[in-house]
């Protein structure tokens, strides 16, 4: 922006001692808000595959937002860079530490508290450090539903989840945690604390500076609790498998779902046919759900929260995606059991596709009406650069979210593979680009997406993120070099 | 914040001419582009109620988001203030120039074309100058749904709906404009191009700067074009009246309505009985719909896009109402002209209340569970103040929005009944302070505004909204003083 001053940025100095951090720390937060023994590390460096990544200087474990403030008030003064951590299952390093910068690590996990649950207001206020699960726990108890739902909702907590604009299986009904979300609390770079914690549905005061923090992943501020918005809780839900004759069917079948389910649908998987296959040999005890195998299959769900007749309604999509022609075959589960063998499809596919070993993982988003010629394009060049990678494109269909993943060929060594896992992946962003994708629909940026990330942006989108980054925080203390590249290296 | 260096912000000289913008802008758009006489003036300073606010320098038509920018540059480069205009539907005087600063009045209304409609994708992309309802028909014959649905529709722009994040009768079911943005173009205050319009419903690559623009009512950039999200469209819907002795009660009944509903209520108005009798004073064929008089009503519509019996669910809610004790009586429609019937109510309240005169008018949210307290307190203590005063208080409950509204008594002096309506907005603002809620909940704050906002902000919230005013418009120059004042008056 031809406005913004450019600030020289002070040089990352060190002018306190460790010992000096470890006395603050320890005065603030006693002793077990403290790690500073590089034996107990291992916990806040390793991220949700099991890979260890970079030294933090020390860990602080607040149990207050006060806390935090003082905490990032300190390393403000001080110039300490700072990393919040949540449950460690982002994708992207993004959470835990580097390994040059000595960064303190400012861990959530026990600012932990269910504030308020208000069942009239469909809202509930946590701190940030809270488990995604017992939020959910907390929401069903009364009767409401917290709709965001991910794998890691056992571990993953709310901050992170706000951090990361955390998608998931339910984006398609509730949204993605943007829409989840109606109040922020914020410790800001320089210790003061932004108080946006409104449960408010409708709020047009201004500008709406809780978007700034939601997805940034912890580079403007550490949220240290928030608003979330309840939905009813569903009391039934159904499940169907059906088959398609090819990808264009699941996208027309796609588009009567909707209609025939009253937006009621809670998901819309597509799983090819070599998806099917991993998971059966990933679990030998499951067969064959339909009589004929079919290149493609849908896998969804509808749900509902009071007296419907989901049934009625999946059987009227039945009949509508065969009178379309772009239906072949499908069954909906008639008990709870059979919805959870059907289910089970998806969880099996993924242990068969972790069980062929290390891999090509994309999470990919696209125009729904372009997964077709993406999905035919990409492939054919994939296979043509390698023809002995396996794809796996399975998704969101709903989201136009789509897992294209890639086997390498089998007995490679290690580097050439990631070299050629490396190539794949910069075509297939290519390929993305030209469909007007993105390269990461629900993942983020972190470190490991940056390089690819910072070729998509055009000059006034760059000039506006980094205009953020410092306004928000000109000493590049918050999670230094996480989406946007530190300016001095 | 403290790492912002504070630019002395050059004042707003005039260095050219009225000839030389003139000349540019006849170059740049023809004659029929630009318009110059006072006596053409009117069209474009006058609001929705038929005020006049300021004076235009002149008035801009471009036809493309390319010659906007043209515009845009020139204004940049010789500091001419701008205000980008839409359906003149808004209610702060955000859109209407000033009449001080010579503002160049940038006119949309011909930036109109529907640029792409993608029903597998549910998507529209449009010009930010199309009218809502133009966007909504074109939506309808691809058998899909925009759900904005607003008084103004027929007149009001897409570009206007993101500026002032709107939101409407659908808020409950489909969200604020916010939710229903999936990509923007925006020209940036200094002419470039920020091109946004993917049409994705996941992005999670780096900040998602649409955000910034959607509810900044101008300030930071003029849109130029949207991309939209679409659902399907509703096949049947179905509305009731609902009696209750008291508004707790109707709090209650929509706890229960948005299960028995199912997440398919599409609207739930709070009307009290001084509504109805207002409605059948301004429409005297209107009948007291039910047997018995209440204090208060709920006009509620369901509606599903497939096969549901939404008959079923409705009586559902009937029964679960009356056995909590919170439903004292109710109407079913059984045919659309009944519905039609009950809606009229709506309409005709807010007629009645325009024939008794000039009022207050407010736009206040509070969280949903607040508003019996916030309404007894606030209804007890205008009346304290001032006796005669009559107080209409309706809203969408759903969305914790009410309209509380004051008659004065009848009899003043203008002067004096603007300085007692003045003193009683001020006064029902503390208290919704007091409640945690928002003085604008859907309107925004443009000029009218700015004052009793600006007492809310705390001073994190005024430096980062400053210094996002600064980021993007250094200069100042776009729809300068509207959210925030001048830097410099």
């Amino acid at each position: 922006m031809s406005g913004i001053n450019d600030m020289t940025v002070e040089e990352l100095t060190m002018p306190i001692a460790t010992a000096e951090l470890q006395r603050f720390l320890s005065d603030l937060l006693g002793n077990s808000g403290v790690i500073d023994d590089p034996a107990e590390f291992a916990r806040y460096t390793t991220d949700w595959a099991g890979h260890k990544h970079g030294d933090p200087w020390m860990v602080a474990r607040p149990r207050t937002p006060e806390q935090v403030a003082e905490i990032v008030a300190f390393c403000h003064r001080h110039q300490v860079p700072m990393v919040a951590q949540g449950g460690h299952s982002g994708l992207v390093g993004g959470a835990q530490p580097d390994s040059e910068h000595r960064e303190l690590v400012i861990s959530l996990e026990r600012l932990n508290r269910i504030r308020h649950l208000d069942p009239i207001n469909f809202s509930i206020s946590v701190d940030s450090g809270c488990i995604l699960q017992t939020v959910k726990d907390a929401a069903e108890e009364a009767d409401c539903y917290f709709p965001l739902a991910l794998g890691a909702q056992g571990s993953c907590q709310i901050g992170g989840n706000v951090s990361t604009n955390a998608g998931g299986l339910n984006v398609l009904r509730y949204g993605m945690m943007r829409q989840l979300v109606l109040g922020l609390e914020v410790v800001l770079p320089d210790g003061r604390i932004y108080n946006g914690m409104k449960a408010l549905h409708k709020n047009n005061a201004g500008y709406d500076l809780k978007q700034l923090f939601i997805g940034a992943e912890g580079t403007l501020g550490i949220v240290t609790g928030a608003v979330l918005k309840l939905s009813p809780r569903p009391q039934v839900s159904r499940s169907a498998l059906l088959a398609c004759p090819d990808i264009d069917s699941v996208l027309r079948l796609y588009a009567l779902a909707r209609r025939s389910c009253c937006d009621l649908l809670t998901a819309f998987e597509l799983v090819p046919r070599t998806c099917l296959e991993l998971a059966m040999e990933a679990s030998p005890d499951l067969r064959d759900p339909l009589e004929a195998p079919s290149p493609v299959y849908v896998l969804m769900e509808a749900a509902a929260s009071g007296p419907v007749d989901l049934d009625a309604m999946i059987e009227n999509l039945f009949e509508r995606g065969f009178e379309a022609g772009v239906l072949t075959d499908g069954v909906l589960a008639s008990s709870d059991t059979q919805a959870r063998n059907l289910w089970h499809i998806r969880e099996a596919m993924l242990e068969g596709q972790r069980n062929r070993g290390e891999h090509l993982r994309t999470d990919v988003s696209l125009p729904i009406s372009s997964l077709t010629a993406f999905h035919q394009r990409a492939s054919d060049e994939i296979q043509a650069l390698c023809p002995q990678a396996m794809i796996i494109a399975y998704g969101h269909i709903g989201d136009g979210n789509l897992h294209f993943n890639i086997l390498p060929p089998p007995g490679l060594e290690a580097e050439e593979r990631a070299a050629l896992l490396h190539e794949l992946e910069e075509h297939l962003f290519e390929i993305v680009g030209d469909f007007d994708g993105s390269i990461s629909a629900e993942h983020g940026i972190g470190r490991f997406k940056q390089t690819a990330f910072l070729e998509t942006l055009s000059e006034p989108e760059y000039d506006i993120m980094r205009g953020l980054k410092r306004l928000l925080d000109p000493r590049y203390l918050m999670s230094p070099g996480r989406i946007l590249p530190r300016p001095i290296e």
